[in-house]
């Protein structure tokens, strides 16, 4: 469990403090789909010990990714919203009233769920902004960046990024279409930017290029 | 002052109680502007107990509004977001450490403060969802219909929607341009739905057809 996150290391002392009764602890595997309505869980708060969830929404079959949840991230269940387990992931449940007593016997809990709420209003106002003032190509050249500065391998091509999302999941991510995003991205690869490297790996050639397209891609 | 908001009535008996001095209260004139970043208000909290307030983003000259905030309301002040006055208004400001006293005195202001962030977080999702999802016809007429409801007065022609903001107000709503608002109202008063007014004032001739308008436009 980390315990660099304020809630993260927080929630640890409560459950070590008998607090656990008021908290369902529950241990997902990987695949697994929480519903916001579902389960009676409608308004309970989620908050995230390890693992990896994508929070995510859909219309039609189409879905798009809203953020990705990690140790120390918390989030209240809605009937919108749905959550899909990335990487085997322990959570802990708060019922409004178990939260309201949490809370009330260990204040400091609410000051540790405020910022974290906080910074996924910050990640949807971004996505905001992105979506709204942002092309596809500007988008998905923000995404590359960001995987590279993640999970990206320096080799003597370049950064390696293995095991890469395929453009289905870039699409979801960006909120645009398959198709759109195969399109920009056989443009990067004409332009020498970036090559496909057999296994699902991609390289990006020059980061710094492509950091620099995107002050000059609206 | 609005009492019936659980925030509203808790902030009142705050400040009745004595802990004002914790709390930066500005009355504010309409059309003044809040910069996140300014003031040194960077990561305060503001709370509104009167007046209306749009919460607004922009890049290179071009405005997005993202939810209007009134009494009972609590955001926090970052970089990028924008606040406009739209209504004379009262605020209080908590920075992070006055805040934080607080809620250790009175754990219910936390408790009040959370559901008041989640819902312009949810709000932030909706919208998303919407430019994600619907093309600019279906975001407008949703647009439409909720101003119809919080503001339509019912007349014999229909529907009365008087100061109807102007393309560029719904473009800045939606995250359109203004010119794909105006394509739309065209359309529209052309089928009939809307007619314009005079005076700035706009009739819906048909709200139910316009509401049911929204389940076919994608």
């Amino acid at each position: 469990m980390l315990t660099d996150n304020p809630l993260s290391a927080l929630v640890e002392r409560l459950l070590k403090d008998g607090h656990g009764r008021l908290f369902n602890q529950r241990s997902m595997r990987a695949g697994q789909i929480v519903y916001g309505g579902d389960e009676a869980a409608d308004g309970d708060l989620l908050i995230v010990r390890s693992g990896r969830l994508r929070c995510f929404t859909s219309f039609e079959g189409k879905e798009l990714t809203l953020y990705m949840l990690e140790a120390g991230d918390a989030v209240y269940l809605h009937g919108g919203a749905m959550l899909e387990v990335r990487t085997a992931a322990d959570v802990l449940l708060a019922s409004p009233s178990a939260f309201r007593q949490l809370v009330l016997a260990e204040p400091e809990l609410a000051l540790a769920v405020l910022p974290a709420l906080d910074r996924l209003a910050q990640k949807s106002v971004r996505m905001i902004e992105d979506i709204a003032f942002h092309g596809v190509k500007h988008r998905l050249i923000r995404v590359l960046c960001d995987t590279a500065d993640r999970v990206g391998r320096p080799a003597e091509e370049g950064i390696v990024i293995d095991h890469l999302p395929n453009a289905e999941d870039f699409a979801m991510q960006i909120g645009a279409t398959r198709q759109s995003v195969s399109t920009v991205i056989a443009e990067l690869v004409r332009s020498g930017i970036l090559y496909r490297f057999g296994g699902g790996s991609m390289v990006i050639s020059d980061l710094g290029r492509l950091r620099r397209e995107l002050a000059d891609v609206r």
